[in-house]
């Protein structure tokens, strides 16, 4: 069925994984995929955006269509407010999961190697889409134009590399076949035995609304390389990012004789969702999931299944001390509203000691920091050139609605929910950072989190006061980071080693142009997987290992 | 708190560990613990009798004893039947659980090196220990002295190095720390980095009676290099050859300056287990599983709990051609017979086509197949030298009961359960295989596990019913073995592949010495962990990388 001339590794494709692997092990920097539009081809850049208005109000075509029950789309750009317009082809679960059982079969039969060759080949193909991709994100997730492209390109595709070169190395690490040999006294005991990584099945991928392709990819390659087949599932209002991944995918596969369904596009719609339906259904093995708690959990309680989930916390940041009091406002103003405070990364509950904070300059007290941080925020909201694009659009209205509501949670705010105007798009959807202001003693609802732009300065008693709140918010809520400025050797050790026991990594003291939302392919792990934010991580070994099981066979010769 | 100087890791320890994770990358043969007791020390080995007649109706001194609650102990040799009449000191649940508590932090900040060592010390002192832990485990098991010796000893011991040797591999496999650098065109943004590998918590392993240490063991170890502290819950009825195991593990960690406490024994009796009690505690976050499938099914619904089950399966023979069909009986006799079936890779549905099996004679007709194969299993049970040896003795009494009980589920026999006679224990439990004779529409009673000496010879339509069945077999009930004789290459294949993709392996055409029971460290894993026999694998990566969690650290310099 495939031309495997057409498939086997290339040495430069070799290269690729290895130096991959170099990098996954050293934890370095490591890109395939520049991050700046620049740096890729002009005509296919400028290409981008006139791509995006030609799918406006049209079916979406380039996907595999056979068999398809019509067409459903009902995206909205958070920048426009109005409707894109387009559809893609859906699919009954039934007939999804037919087409999954066909391929299934094929796809693991395909040798690891020319897996890696072909979703490599695909890697290709997408950076090809970079600059519609960046349209189709930001026009779906509400993020500025750069935000899009590099999220949802380059990023996404080096952590998706991450999994191919994890799957890669970890299907190859072990013996194909072995002659077994065991002296019992007068003669040689001899097996012949081979080894199989076996494919577990056909993966669901539930994916998200605010980062559709940088979410899913991982999960998605983790599959491909392991020999799973997949079904994304996008978010009914994110589909055209995921659309396009998918379009290379399946065109990459007919390429090299292979089914396009190998991965199949299951879009559905708010009010007739088939995520449940396709959970449930005996043949999907695999789930990845990105997303709000609810039905994340729902997602770890599915029994007989293997689940990869990344959720949401309570993200912690813990001021004792800084050499800067002004720097580290702005770096915290700046993670707090870039994008809105949507990213699953972003801070929310900002841990301050009533004695203040300690710098060379003298103490700083809560009082003065409160102001210093809100003018940050505002400041930044309100620059004529950054102000807009970094704080972006809201993805959707409820996230609006649910700020309205929750605002009565607190009595007092530092600075609050306010419209900005985007140069750019005068209908965006924006919202400026809320910082409520509370003590310590409002557990209820400081332990909660808060979706959207709204962060929490909270006045603890003390240091360990602060510490213990971040750790038991981490182990209880969930985290995905921490983010602590500390000058102090022995606090800085204790702030490591307590939130590292509620497996929640720590960034100290970022400036500059270091912020703690950003999580790097190749160095970072995403998500530990070790507290109620998720239960997986990008990428460790688990996340590959998991997906295939090993199966020894032994011969003996008649 | 720990002397370091005495616990780094020697060179030749460090040649021990690399030369494992080379046998296990090459799936080859390597022991540290020769099986022969030949192959030990004199004086040690027949010091092991004495030992354990010296435990008789006592108190089993030498384990951690402080705020025990009272001694209990109710194990009963299956070749004396009379109680041994030895005690253990039991804790309460809550005092366990303090004591986990206090030492989980002491170990986990150990490093991965010097726990390395540790272990490998324990390891070479359980060695010295390996006769009276085979007397432990013959008479609590019901295992012959040679299997006992093997299984528990060198076999057991082998399985700890592998976890070992991938645990230490894991952990060591990406840097510690990294100077990340990227370059922001006008300046390099720098980021100093560590990763941690982070213990889960506390371990706790369930235990069977069967086969006491060789199932424990790699969980044990496990949870140990990977930094976590272990309560070990030993079945009632085999508790000794874990108290060994334990003690010899607490004068380890006692002679390192360490807690004891990093390993505790939990004996229990059947009449007021405290099994679930500790699963439940919310301070328990592993659990490693090894028994039946009701209970096994209750440790894998725990939410919030990382767990490990070996449970059982219906194992599968298919019969469809051979070269030496004397042969064939014979090596399925003994697979049949091997601690009367016992073992959880023990083989208990045979499928013959009732057309026949080929050989080079000339075809075997099904009735020719079951008389041979029944004087093959009688001849075996009633020859003097072999017989007792090989049945040696049923661990319990409710085996036997459930046997007479299920005697009914079928018509004919080709052979039925007796009495034989033990020469050296004249009150051993033995009973001899039943063979049931059963065509293939009975599904309802042949897709049950028959735990024992009791196995099923099944007249399909067809070789192509005897593989579905098989099949369907493994992924209904689960599997963790599959025997095939088979001399037509493409029959096998499709065996192979049609198993293998119920995560199944096939053992093809064994004879001589080389049985389907039999799953080598290094080289075989054991249950796959992908059907519904359990979920874990000794040892694939999985079983060692899903007890810590990864967290990485980052570090701006002010």
């Amino acid at each position: 069925m495939m031309n495997t001339t057409q498939t086997a590794l290339q040495a430069n494709e070799k290269e690729v994984l290895t130096n991959a692997m170099e990098h996954l092990h050293n934890r370095t920097y490591f890109s395939q995929f520049p991050e700046s539009p620049k740096a890729y081809d002009e005509a296919s850049i400028t290409e981008g955006e006139k791509q995006f208005h030609a799918r406006l109000n049209q079916n979406y075509s380039g996907l595999f269509e056979t068999n398809s029950k019509g067409w459903v789309g009902e995206e909205v750009s958070p920048f426009l407010q109005v409707g894109l317009g387009i559809t893609y082809p859906a699919f009954s679960t039934a007939q999804l999961i037919q087409y999954a059982q066909e391929s299934a079969p094929i796809w693991a039969a395909v040798s690891v190697e020319q897996r890696a060759a072909i979703l490599l080949d695909s890697l290709e193909q997408i950076k090809l889409r970079f600059s519609e991709l960046a349209y189709a994100t930001m026009h779906t997730t509400g993020q500025s134009f750069m935000m899009s492209f590099q999220a949802s390109g380059p990023h996404a595709l080096d952590r998706a590399l991450e999994t191919i070169a994890l799957g890669h190395h970890e299907i190859s690490r072990f013996a194909n076949q072995a002659t077994w040999k065991k002296n019992m006294g007068k003669f040689d005991l001899v097996l012949e035995k081979n080894y199989k990584a076996m494919a577990k099945g056909t993966g669901l991928l539930i994916g998200c609304s605010t980062f559709p392709t940088w979410n899913t990819l991982p999960g998605l390659y983790a599959n491909l390389i392991t020999g799973n087949n997949c079904i994304a599932k996008p978010h009914p209002k994110a589909i055209y990012p995921m659309a396009i991944v998918v379009e290379e995918l399946q065109k990459v596969f007919v390429k090299h004789q292979l089914p396009a369904t190998i991965v199949q596009l299951a879009p559905d719609t708010i009010a007739a969702p088939i995520t449940k339906e396709l959970c449930e259904n005996p043949y999907i093995t695999l789930v990845d999931y990105t997303g709000g708690n609810a039905f994340g959990n729902y997602v770890e309680s599915l029994t007989g299944k293997t689940v990869f989930t990344e959720k949401a916390g309570v993200n912690s940041v813990i001021i004792d001390s800084t050499n800067d009091i002004q720097q580290t406002a702005q770096n915290l103003a700046f993670s707090l509203s870039l994008y809105s405070g949507q990213m699953c990364t972003a801070p929310q509950n900002i841990y301050v000691a009533e004695s203040g904070i300690q710098t060379p300059e003298g103490t700083v007290s809560f009082e003065e920091f409160k102001g210093i941080l809100a003018n940050a925020i505002t400041g930044l909201a309100n620059h004529p050139k950054a102000g807009a694009g970094t704080l972006a659009a809201i993805q959707n209205d409820q996230t609006l609605k649910n700020i309205q509501h929750q605002l009565s949670n607190f009595s007092e705010y530092a600075c609050k929910a306010e419209t900005i105007q985007n140069p750019e798009f005068e209908n965006a959807r924006t919202q400026t950072i809320s910082l409520a202001v509370s003590d310590s003693s409002n557990k209820e609802n400081l332990l909660k989190e808060y979706f959207g732009p709204f962060a929490i300065l909270v006045k603890t008693k003390d240091f360990d006061e602060s510490l213990q709140i971040a750790n038991e918010s981490a182990k209880q809520k969930g985290a995905i980071t921490c983010l602590a400025y500390c000058t102090n050797e022995e606090k800085m050790k204790l702030i490591e080693d307590t939130m590292n026991k509620a497996f929640t990594p720590v960034s100290f003291n970022l400036s500059g142009a270091a912020f703690v939302n950003q999580h790097a392919a190749f160095s970072d792990f995403h998500v530990t997987g070790g507290n109620p934010a998720g239960n997986a991580s990008f990428t460790d070994p688990n996340f590959v290992n998991q997906r295939f099981i090993w199966v020894g066979n032994r011969y003996m010769k008649q």
